[in-house]
Formats: structure tokens, C-alpha cells, sequence
């Protein structure tokens, strides 16, 4: 079963907080409306752009509602829910579902390094309570496990995983995807700064918080691929790059909040132990802004 | 100020669970008791090997409430208190300060890569709300994140942070902290395999789940030491590296688990994602063990 | 200066042994033959393909010129001329441009760890010997150093080091390498797995083994890039993808020996301590190159 | 068959030139020279100190008797006989022997990284050529190819291969050594800085270059180990700990030549691409040394 539900742009919303560092839920709606107003192809909220791992139960569970609410089905949404136990994963996959989550994504979040094994009972757990699909997302640099391509293609086994979300910044893994799984699964890229080689390797769509700040770039270079044209989707990618960059490298909350300011749009506050961006990057990312658009 | 309540060996309790995965209170307490008579220099709850990540805040509050009313103040008691956010590790400290822990140890949790003065602000803030010292715990394995030398000397400035456990498995730290920090700071060594080179690099005590399954060599090897007995330290160093070896490799809470029920003691169950250790795995650890025992 | 004369597919001949280890000349000859017949841009010997390192010095000037004579003007030429010691490498160099190589490939090879001024430095004084363009070329895994994309960009101020030729198999050096230098240098793919995605980011050409087996696929991929049909492109790079990664995890020159001899070529004998691939993995790669084709 | 011949510290001379980077060999004999009389207890020439790979066939073999002239006996002496090719090996491992070397040390040096069977087949073919003891020599650093503990157990098979030198960093490489071969084979020391966890290992002796400037302290290191006083030899360790990091970090040729000249000994030049430290390096030399002698 080959998920065609979500491609393109997946835009990844931020979860803003009152100076107090309560979750600011009309804030969030708003900055929602943005992504979705912008042409994004979909909306991932409670990602990592999201803080999901920083909210407690009641907040990801208010911040499910909220989008849900908001998006009135404009776009398809894919809610995340991992946790360090099974337990809680199952109670949160199950409660996105009965929200009216179209998919939900799950990282193998750990605090052990887990075994394959493990992992696949984990999946195996959770996907056995519900009926929407599950994309099983791979990025060892935020969980702590690296999921191998053989790993991937186990996970895959379980009848309601359709799609991977590859994060690791290795074009080869792709790859390796698409050649071993061919159509029947779709891939999408997680990590930013390989938006282009991700989409030639056959990346079905891009998961990224850039969308917060320049979905206009991010939507065209998706089309220039769409309509085949390689020089102008190179062109595109190379506009970009330099944000792409520095907001993986600053953090994707901290950074997208900062730009967010930048042009003039409110984005809130963060919760510690995370900080707003320094002078001298702010200043950075001001520079790249500009850049970005007079490039265009 | 230099911490000398805590040295030698650092015992670590597991969390043992009942066949629904609820905290078993009544058997944590008799493991616990296990530790403290086999003459463990100090014991610590809700670490690693007690999955505190894996539990919530009434959970740990709970164990760290029998820990003290079952110690009864016969060895000092370091309660892990780390948490994503700062508000929640806050909450943790001031409350393990309340119910009577000697000592707090914090591991920078994260799922974002914090920068250094995010950490370095993340201690501060909860140093200044408890009296009692801090042991700051370096371990990327299971953090995420890699507390380089030289910022764990700026987290030593913080007054009562005192002691620091390392655990990158690079001995070349211990070196740089012992000649850095001379006499102000106590280092401990969590890494098990590392035991002998630690307390030939002069670490002030070993903070390890081994005492689950092999207190008597543990101490042995701790008392070597003390007598400044270099080969007989080596000897019993050597004699039971292989298990220190395996408990590490398999994850504390599951190997020590398996290694309980070989030895006939109970251990309970186990909370999902985490599997118990397969039969393949359960028969490396018993030679181990029995090769340990046999070999003394 | 930006280099035009190198683009395309850029092919590395092995250099065939006689049962005694001896070079082959005539058998090298036969073999150079093959890719400049079969449409490839430029050869390029004494590479790592070339087992360069393993030659001596009388050896390596044999195969210059034995290249040189048989290529006739053909199609350019590219000679590796790196060595541990900076007079060895401007020895050689000058010995090539005598020869009449059109341009050097020179690696940071290493025993000691270089320090960024001493590879400047070493380029410098090879540089300043001779007069034909230079290649940089950065391969961590079997030159022991990674020259960082600001090196590269310091090495590319010398000026007759005019490309660069990249092999970390990380994309994203060469984005970097695009978005900095512009049209100022050309960069070149060393890397088989990443053909696609190098070209998608913008090399000028792909420094490749493989025409030695699979020509006519190597040279249509670069077509279809030069066609702007991405699509064409992902389609071809998918049906030698596997080959391509065969070739880099066996090592080019006992790979391309045994895929020669499968294909019915004589390909000479290993140089030791190189030996031939084991019958596992030669029947491995019959199964590669028969899928191949077939799926041509 | 376990060697006893070589134990303690033995001490890697460097190979000097003179001003037209030519090999100084009475330069080269005065500062061996210093090695033997410092109470060194064996010599190693044309090691990585001895930037054996710069050297052509012609100097290697001039370095060798050089060092057997000067020694007379004294000590045991252990010759480099590297090479990338397994000709060359032999080659040079039957002139050390015929020279009268005491025992060859071999890395197996690599471009292409070589398989287990390679590298066995290496060693093994220069094992049967001579009757002399080789010591494998494992340094991922500066060979290309790290050699597993279990490959090492493999090579030790062979009869004349009965020593380890292990220059990884990582102390657990020691530790499976010494359990795995107990007193079949004897393990060495290549790590500068693990010199201290080393020996606590049970190491049987300290390839190092640091006698040529604190021979003084690195024999009482030892002799504190001899003596089983932990407490002593850990005081000794931390003493000169600071200056085996920056000779380690910085290149032992270069380290050990900038040394040689602050404490008033003439030590050549270089062979480019290798330069000299820089001053702000010399500067931060000067400090170091002074400290370790104060300390005393």
C-alpha cells in the first residue's frame, strides 16, 4: 500500500509560549493559518520544529485539537506521537486518531539504545491500535537510534507504516530506499540542507519547518521538480540553501522564532532549557533573509 | 568545596515492575536493601539503570520516597532528577531535596542539541533553587548531547555543583578534569568497563548497576585501590570485566534483570519499549557469571 | 580561471599486473583503449585505481607516458602525481607536464596529520613548478585528511589549482563549494554512490572507475543531465546504482579486475598485499552487472 | 612464545636532515646516542617519530645500520620495516634482520583499505621470510585501517608475530588483549597519553617519543609501576601528562624537534610538506616543559 496522501511540502508549525511558558494556543493557530494560506501541502504538528518531546500529555493533546480545528481539512495533517514508552505512544497515536489525524509519525525516541527488535515491537505495538497510517521517522541525531535501511524495510512489514521519513543527511540511504522498496513505499526527506538531492533520489515530499519563513522558495523548487526541470529546481535549491542550513544548524525552533520576528511576525516564546538566538546570530539571519530575497 | 560524602562505589538500583508495568514499590525496596547491606558506599535511585526517563512524576517522586525510608540513612543517597525542561527538573530537585536526598545528579537531557550556555544556564537555574550539591553526569550515549571539558569546568563554577560523573568511556577526560580541577571537584567514573583506568586516573568513586550482581568484587576492587595495591587491583579488575563489559553492552535495567533470575533473586518485569534479553543472550550472561565467581 | 577542458565522465584506468607483479604495459595500453573508445570525456591514470601509491617511481613515469602515446590527443588527460613527500609530488608533476599530461590530480596524502598551512603550502610549491592546472582532490578515507570546504576555497586562490574534486560522500561539500566558489572552479564528483546527487548539485564532471564496465550507462546519465531531464537521469542512476556501490565497498581496483573478467576482458593480475575478490563476491557482482543490463 | 626482550620504555628516535632536507646521520647518531644513555630500555628508529614513510629504500637502510653501529648492544633494537606494498616489506623486514635488528615492528600501511585476509596474508607473508619476532603495530591514525582486537588475536597465530603495539586511544582494546591472549603474547603501548591506563592494563612496555625530551620522568612512570605504587606512578603521570597530549597533538617529528631546541639540543630539519611549529605552538612548549620540570 503506497501512501499518496502527502507529497510535496509537509510544513512543520512551531509551538509558541506565553512569557510564562504555557503553550499560547491562539498564537499557534494563527501561525498554523500561515502554513496553510502559503500553499503548503501539508501540516506535521507536534514534530520537532514543534517541541513535541518539551509538552506534557493535556498540551500535546490541546495542540492536536487545535489543528485540527483550524485546518478544517484544507490540507492532510500527520500528528506527532512518540514517546519513550509504548505505552504512552499507543495513548497518544490513538488519541490523534480520534482527533481526526489523517497519519501519525513516529520516532523511535529512546533513552536505552534499543534493539531491532524492540524497535519492531514497538512499531508493531502501536500501529495494532489504530487504522490511520504511521510514518516511521528516522533521525539518530534527535532520537538517539540510528534505524538502519534493513531496519526500515522490517518496519515497513507492518501493514499500516507506508512511509519513511529519512533525517539522517545520507543521500545514500534514500537510495537504498527507493531501489529496495520501490513503489511500495513513499520516502520523504527530514533533513533541510538536502531538499534537492533528496527529491533527484525520488523523495515523495519534504518535511520541513522552512515553510514558516519562505514557503514561496520552498513550493517553487518542489514544482521545478514536478515539471521535470532540473537547472531551474538547482537554481531554486541554491537560493535557499544558506537558511536551510543555518536553521538545522541553530535548532528549528530557536531559529524559525527568531526569523519569524525578523519579519514582522509574532512567534512567542520559548521553554528553557532552550534560548532565543544571540545577537550576532540574529543579526546572521537577517543577512541570509535578505539574501534569500533579492536573489529571487 | 569539595564533596566527600560520596565515594567508592556508587550503587545503582533498577526499577522493577509488575507484569501490568506498574512500579513495584514493595520489591524495589527489598532490591534496594540488597545493595545497601551488601556494603555499597552510597546508592542511587531513578538513574539510567532505574529508567527514570521512563517514568512519571508520581513514579518518581514515589521511589525516591522508599529509597530514603528504606535506606534510613545508612549511605547517602544521590536521586536523578534530569529532565527535558528546566521547570520539570526544578520540580524534581526541589522535591528530592524535600524528601531528604543528599545529593541531586543531572545529565543535560535533550532532544534539540543545546549549546553551551543553554546547559550552563540550565544548571544554574536549578542549582539556585536546592541547597544540596549537584553531581553534573556527561554520558552522549543516552543525553545526546557531549559535555566537552571545558564546559563542564564553567558548570563547576556554579557553587554547589560539586562532582562530576563521566562517562564518554574516554579516559583522556578524566585526566583533563583531574589536572584542571586538582582538588576543587570530585570526578566519578560511569563507565563500567573504565573502572580500573578510572581509579588509576584518580577518580573519587565508581557510580555503577554491577553491584546488582557482583557487589563483593566491586568492593574489592575499590578497597585494591585504597591500599594503593596495583596488581591485585589489575587482577580483580580483570576477573570480572567481562560481565562490567556485557551489562553495558546488552543495557543496564535488562541485563541486571536477567542476571537477578540466574542468580535466583527476583527482578519483576520490565516496562516497554524494553524487551527482556533473549535465551541466547541469557546463556552468554551465565558463563559469564559463573566463569566471574569461579575465576575469584 | 574556470577549467572547461574537463567535463563529463571522467575515466580512471586500472593498472594491470603480470604474474610477477610486474607492470603490464601492453595489457594497460589494451585496457586504456577501451575508455576512450567507449565515449568517456578523459582518462585519468595513475589514480587510487590506479594503485598510484603502490607504483615506484621508474613504474609511474612508464604509465604517464604509455598513456600519453596511446590517447594521441584523443580525449585530455588527467595524472595523479601525489606523493607522501612535497619533492617527490613536484618531481612527478614536472615529469607529467614534460610528458605532455594536460592537467594534475594531486591528494594531501598523508603519514603525519597536515596541518591546514602545510597543505597549503604543499600545493603552493607543487603549483609554482608547473604551468598546466592543478585538481585538488579531497578523499579522507584513503588520504588519511579531510580538507575542509574553507581550505579547499584557501588552496583554490593558488592559481593554476583551478578544480576540485570531491570525495566524502557528503552532498553537502559540494553545496558548499557551489554556493561559494560560483563559476569561478569547477567541481568534480568522486564519489560513485552520489553520481546523482553531485550532478543535481551542480559538478562539472564524475571521476569514475566504472567505464571500465559499465560505459555506456555512466555517459548516458551525464547526457540526460546535460538534457536537463531529471527524470531520465533518476531512472539510469537507479539501474547501475548497485554496481556503483559495489565497486567503492570492494575497492576499485579488485573490483574492476573482477568485473573485467566476468565480462570476458583480461584484466591482469593484483598488486599484494591486494588480493582478488572471493568467490562469494565475485558471483555477487555477475548478479549486479546481469541486472544491469537487463534492466537497460 | 612471549617476548621478553622488549619491556619498559622504548624510546623512538627521529630521523633528522640537514638544510637541503637530506638525511643527517651523524646528527642522527647524537641524538640516539642520548636515547641509550638516558637509560631508555630499547630503540626504536624509522617509527612515525622517525617519519619512516618520507624516507626512499636507500635511507631506511642507512637509518638501520646507523642505529645498530651506534647501539653496540646496549639495547634491544626494534626497526620499522612499513611499507604499502608486501614486496617492499619483505624487502626491508630481511635487510633489518640481516642488519641486526632484534625484532621489526609492522603497520600494515594502506591506500585501498585492505580486508582481515589481506592484512593476515600480509603478515604472513613477511613472517616466513625472516626468524626474527615482529610486533603488529595497530594506529588507525596514521595506517588508514583499524585492526580489531579479534583480528589482532588472527595475526598473533602466526608464529614470529609476538607482540602488540596498540596506539588506538581506546584502553578497552587493551583490556580484551590481555584477557583474550593473557601470556601468550604481550601487549605494548603506542598511546602517549594512555601511558598511565596502559600500564595499569598491564601493559609490558611504552613505544614513545617523549625520552628524546623527558626521558627522566618517563622511566620513573615505569619504575613506579615496577614497584606496585599506584599512588607514585599516578603523581608522575599527571606531572608529564600535559606535554604527551601536545606532542600527540601536535605531531611527535615536529613536537620532539621544537623541544629538542628549547632545551638547547640541535635537532635538524624537517622534510616538507612537515614545517615547523608555529611561534604561538614553541611558545606554549616552552610553558609546558618548564611546568613538568618545576613540578618534579
Amino acid at each position: 500500500m503506497k501512501n499518496t496522501l502527502f507529497k510535496g511540502i509537509i510544513a512543520y508549525p512551531i509551538t509558541p509560549f506565553d512569557e510564562n511558558e504555557k503553550v499560547d494556543l491562539p498564537l499557534y493557530k494563527q501561525l498554523l493559518e500561515r502554513l496553510v494560506v502559503s500553499g503548503s501541502h501539508a501540516v506535521a504538528p507536534l514534530g520537532s520544529t514543534g517541541v513535541m518531546p518539551y509538552l506534557n500529555d493535556e498540551e500535546k493533546e490541546a495542540i492536536t485539537e487545535a489543528t485540527i480545528s483550524q485546518v478544517k481539512g484544507r490540507v492532510p495533517i500527520l500528528v506527532g506521537v512518540s514517546n519513550l514508552t509504548t505505552e504512552r505512544t499507543i495513548y497518544h497515536a490513538k488519541a490523534a486518531e480520534k482527533a481526526g489525524a489523517d497519519a501519525v509519525m513516529i520516532i523511535p525516541m529512546s533513552y536505552w539504545k534499543l534493539s531491532d527488535d524492540e524497535i519492531v515491537k514497538h512499531y508493531d505495538a502501536v500501529a495494532s491500535q489504530i487504522a490511520i497510517p504511521i510514518m516511521a521517522y528516522n533521525n539518530p541525531a534527535t532520537a538517539g537510534v540510528d534505524m538502519s535501511p534493513a531496519l526500515l524495510k522490517r518496519i515497513l512489514e507492518i501493514p499500516n507504516v507506508t512511509m519513511i521519513k529519512e533525517s539522517t543527511g545520507d543521500v545514500q540511504r534514500m537510495h537504498y530506499l527507493k531501489k529496495e522498496l520501490g513503489d511500495n513505499a513513499a520516502f520523504y526527506n527530514g533533513s533541510n540542507p538536502l531538499a534537492m538531492a533528496a527529491f533527484a533520489a525520488g523523495a515523495s515530499g519534504w518535511c520541513t519547518a522552512a515553510p514558516n519563513l519562505i514557503p514561496e522558495l520552498n513550493i517553487a523548487l518542489y514544482n521545478a521538480i514536478q515539471k521535470n526541470d532540473l537547472q531551474e529546481a538547482q537554481k531554486l535549491f541554491y537560493q535557499q540553501v544558506n537558511l536551510l542550513r543555518f536553521i538545522v544548524e541553530k535548532g528549528l525552533p530557536r531559529a524559525i522564532k527568531a526569523g519569524l520576528h525578523i519579519q514582522g511576525v509574532e512567534g512567542g516564546h520559548l521553554r528553557k532549557p532552550l534560548q532565543p538566538l544571540t545577537e550576532t546570530e540574529i543579526s546572521e539571519l537577517s543577512s541570509i533573509l535578505q539574501l534569500v530575497h533579492t536573489a529571487g
